[in-house]
């Protein structure tokens, strides 16, 4: 079998595993289908030679062990848990990516300087306990206290309790937490879980950052009035001053450019009467770009745009709340460059291009320098039956992981 | 006790009987409470030496015989049942004050050239069986086949059987049907359930319009994005779609004056997810104006910026369903001016406005001329327990019903 092969062979293998009355793919972390990919993908990594252990929350670790042990590890893999009912590739091509690689490095007999490990994580989705991108949390000690306790699944039973019944003593936790210097980099495919790459027919992207996130909770107040009887000079209309707000952020991110975006996924109005003016408009804000300069400019402009609506009707005001924010990842100049070199040699086309969603890498970029490869999404799908990456595609990028980490295992400068 | 003090007592003693444990005033077509207020009114008519009789749908009607029985008869009155939890003065306002002014011809010993009827209708608000407007759709004719007989209220109990235990006969609604020319004009005072004249400080308001309407559901048809990895300009962005084309809207109504307003009361997303462009946004869309023209106009504006949306990205498209449409009716011109002449000479500020909202004179209008006077709603409020009048402002617009039909009843054209 060649390469694609492999790949396609992985994918499928894992996919049947988890597959629910042939509806997409649903692995939630520590469940019967976790354990037989667990299996599957320990398999794999002795069949490639790798030295083979499982942290202190699960994680698979296959490791090459380096000729040179002074020097920081490379790390590459992603997550192989799922949300319900999502695809066979989100996490997954990143894990099979890191299996390929171990497997042609075996092939090759390479003896790297550095040693590499081959990493599979659990629950980066949080879909079964809610505790998102948490092995990699565990790796860098951003658990919070008592999280394995405290978290439930859907059925009540903790996650501590879950851990039990698949070999691990959830009271050690911190056992899985790596020291400081041990790791060089951590290098990440995914799939793109985005429209660009296939729209723009290029084979790899280089995520230069994943962007920076504030959401936010809007609720405007105004007042109820007949819809008949209320000439419009004299209301306090919450949904119309949440359209004008709508229009003005969204004209602001899109002259912003830098990958800024923001949506408005969830508006409600109350009373929500046809006839009646909504006293009240609640709305969610989901803002994301490269810098948190660009995403304080786009609520500026709505916070302008409900201020400009107050003082044409003094009726109307609004609480905005802060529920969720996150720091921007800038990837590492290095590997970014040292990857576009290697895709130029591979013929592949690349380009740099942003992360709008979070990953492990994002929480490893505490510990140690990261870099990530998207590969295409078909139609941009992703947490659906329908996500799809060709196996081509995907061998492509698998190719430019294994290229970067080889490159970077025979790495002498010991500061990176 | 003067004029304001009847109309006083008036307004107390129906919501008296009306209060549900202190709260409001519910007077449900048919029910207990609706038969003691039937009981109260048509006392004050007899008091009022009027011929008193119930139509076939439980009009009350109050008549003052006229001199020449060849000239169209003058009617006024207004509504005598409420929403649940409702105000005092929504119909009885009107109700109260035709009392009134039959109270003053009979102290006067009065003898109108026309006859006059004071009448009190039930079921205007459809509160309990849904069938707004229902009395003066039995006068013109414009009940539904079987209409009493297929109403329920929440209880399940048919308008007919409600009919049946009031003492009417359901199966005798046509004899409620006034024959065409025998009514020379349908006068009534309401509140004016909006702002504008407690804001202006003027009297009493003539309508010189109730508004045409169009209510329409908008979908918007997109696609569901991921909100951090879809650029903005790959997005079918129904959210975005809908702030646009109710910004656009808004606009337009304003510009276009004449009473013309339009609210959005109810807006919807799905999935409704914050970090998911809304795939579909649906949204009421209430359009009000003194013509059809500027109804259009609103409406062909929402298209525009619809169609714009769709130009900008393909991805949309949208479903717009009328639900809901009325023409303008018109008052008529000689009231209106007779009403102006009177009002200077009690010396009360008037001001022509529109009835955004529905009453019976806009259905009466299809048997006779019509015109209506709107008493001052404080803060705009109705349909609340809220709901109030003032009682001396009760009493002008009153004093303006009872001298426009003194006028109109010695008025010898019959072509009126």
């Amino acid at each position: 079998m060649n390469s694609t092969q492999r790949i396609a062979r992985d994918i499928e293998s894992l996919g049947v595993i988890s597959e629910i009355q042939g509806i997409g793919c649903t692995r939630y972390t520590y469940t019967k289908e976790f354990k037989e990919a667990r299996d599957y993908i320990i398999a794999q990594m002795k069949e490639a030679g790798l030295n083979v252990r499982e942290d202190a929350v699960g994680s698979i670790i296959g490791r090459l062990e380096g000729t040179d042990p002074g020097l920081p590890i490379i790390m590459t893999g992603s997550h192989f848990d799922t949300v319900k009912t999502g695809g066979r590739f989100d996490g997954a091509a990143g894990v099979v990516a890191a299996l390929e690689t171990a497997r042609r490095f075996h092939e090759e007999g390479f003896k790297p300087r550095r040693s590499i490990e081959f990493v599979a994580l659990p629950e980066e989705e949080g879909a079964r306990f809610g505790g998102g991108l948490f092995a990699s949390r565990a790796m860098c000690g951003q658990l919070y206290p008592n999280e394995v306790f405290e978290r439930k699944d859907a059925n009540g039973i903790t996650m501590a309790e879950a851990m039990k019944d698949y070999g691990l003593d959830p009271a050690k936790t911190d056992d899985a937490i790596r020291t400081d210097g041990q790791l060089g980099m951590f290098l990440e495919l995914h799939i793109e879980q985005g429209p660009v790459l296939e729209k723009e027919g290029i084979d790899v992207g280089l995520v230069e950052a994943i962007v920076g996130l504030e959401c936010y909770v809007l609720k405007i107040h105004g007042r109820s009035d007949h819809a008949g009887n209320t000439p419009m000079n004299m209301r306090a209309d919450t949904m119309l001053a949440a359209a004008k707000a709508i229009t003005a952020a969204t004209e602001k991110a899109i002259e912003l450019q830098e990958g800024t975006v923001v949506t408005f996924g969830r508006v409600e109005t109350i009373p929500g009467a046809f006839n009646i003016v909504a006293k009240e408009t609640e709305l969610s804000i989901d803002c994301r770009s490269k810098t948190l300069e660009n995403v304080h400019a786009v609520i500026d402009t709505l916070k302008a745009s409900l201020e400009q609506s107050i003082r044409e009707n003094p009726g109307l005001s609004y609480e905005l709340t802060r529920t969720l924010d996150a720091d921007p990842v800038l990837s590492n100049e290095y590997a970014m460059e040292l990857m576009e070199k290697l895709a130029g040699e591979e013929g592949l086309s690349c380009r740099r291009m942003l992360s709008g969603a979070g990953h492990d890498a994002m929480i490893m970029a505490s510990k140690c320098p990261v870099a990530m490869i998207f590969v295409p999404s078909k139609e941009g799908r992703s947490h659906v039956p329908e996500e799809w990456t060709d196996y081509d595609q995907l061998e492509k990028g698998a190719r430019l992981l294994y290229r970067c980490v080889k490159e970077l295992a025979m790495d002498e400068d010991s500061t990176r």
